[in-house]
């Protein structure tokens, strides 16, 4: 965390903030957040992040305390006293104070933003790809951005050496990783699975990127269909658009990062350099 | 919460009692918990509950900072410094804080120990029973205790009128409660489940006292089988052992509580009274 946070309507210290011990968010996992990457100092995509945050907010029943201008407003003002390049913006809602632990009043939720250090971008997983493990999963409210990850971190310490990360897969079809989304090219067409997923902020800008020069498809992804695949990557705010050249033991295309992918990846980083 | 708690190796004022912003419990809910009930001033199955809370906790790869004999002291101390007559104790444990948000350090979590009151018990939920609605869940890591409740929380505002609590179905099996255990009579046998639930403490200590009058049967439930049970009750910590007569719309037995689970309420009632 950088030196100045926002919490409940002050900006203070990030070593002294803290939330009760009785917060719903810190006994239950009843939250939501959002995680937004800076360009030039700017949070890129914020509008469509705080769409998310409030229909996920929305859907918990905790109402956000501070309107999306002051929250734009506050985000711009912790970036001006934060020393660095470039920042994740972290915005965490939590359902606020419980007395019995399993109920809580939406109108008083703990609400808080941070910053931290962008990590420094390993390039040769961008050069020559990664590998994903499949594993059988689906979230809980698939399209909602809830605290609950305790299934991803945990799994990640079981990692199979040379992985990157997981591929959740649910009824023979394909579905996302923990943090990211999943794109496959086949032929002439971009791919993506459209239901029962998080709904990835980056995923819908790759989309949009993806249209002007491919065919894009939202549907439902067998998992059959990862055999025939010409290329693969997937996409998160942090991650931007990551290739994937292997899924468990199918070498994905020739096992090189596919021409489609690389230019994707190509107008992606024009665009984040001229925001 | 009462005045005093227990956090990280102090007992101090629960209002000031707080975790850093960027503890892995509140960022993604990583992390475990028990919660035990006093009768006569003495947690009731504590050692049953600490053995759970080191299972889960060495799960999730958590080191639990305080020994037994210690967390039986503070538990002892926190008691005698209370108000109250009987108590709700919460044990929590959390991966401690975490830079990037998915690593952690077991070595350096967040332990705190919180007692509350304990709540009115409604006695006509017991001298009538309480009706569940079925819903299709399976927990993730059934066996452990994490601090994940955001689907039960979420789902219980939505409850239908009239219904006190959930039961959890998956690929035709009966499993639990959100936060009890399930079991069923059938004949002369008391039914339980066994597999992909949490291994509730009460239910263990029902199981044994109920060996003792009847045969029990610790086994796959079969949804199907609630139409033909005679009784059914739920099991919880805070809940005893609580009938219940009426699942969705299906009226059990004949629509009463029935004998066998007023046996095991009686002989539960004679032991808790003379701890």
């Amino acid at each position: 965390m950088n030196k100045y946070c926002f919490l409940n309507g002050e900006i203070i210290d990030s070593e002294s903030a803290c939330v009760p011990i009785d917060d719903i968010g810190l006994l239950r996992g009843y939250g939501v957040f959002e995680v937004i990457k800076t360009y030039n100092k700017k949070p890129f995509l914020l509008s469509e992040h705080l769409d998310r945050l409030e229909a996920s907010a929305n859907y918990l029943g905790i109402i956000i305390p501070n309107n999306r201008e002051e929250i734009v407003e506050i985000i711009d003002k912790l970036i001006g006293m934060s020393f660095g390049s470039e920042f994740l913006v972290r915005i965490v809602l939590t359902g606020g104070r419980s007395v019995s632990g399993m109920d809580f009043n939406g109108h008083n939720p703990n609400f808080f933003i941070t910053l931290a250090d962008v990590p420094v971008k390993n390039e040769e997983q961008y050069t020559n790809g990664v590998s994903l493990c499949f594993v059988e999963h689906q979230r809980f409210f698939p399209t909602v951005k809830t605290l609950n990850y305790v299934f991803p971190i945990k799994l990640k310490q079981d990692i199979k050496d040379g992985y990157f990360d997981f591929l959740y897969h649910f009824n023979d079809y394909v579905l996302e990783s923990p943090t990211s989304s999943f794109f496959l090219v086949k032929g002439d067409k971009i791919i993506t699975p459209k239901d029962n997923i998080l709904m990835g902020v980056t995923r819908g800008f790759v989309i949009k990127i993806a249209s002007e020069m491919f065919q894009v498809e939202e549907r439902d992804v067998l998992l059959e269909e990862i055999n025939s695949a010409d290329e693969c990557f997937i996409t998160a705010t942090n991650k931007e658009v990551l290739p994937v050249v292997k899924i468990d033991d199918i070498v994905i295309g020739n096992g090189l990062v596919g021409e489609k992918t690389k230019k994707i990846i190509e107008k992606y980083n024009q665009i984040i350099q001229n925001v």
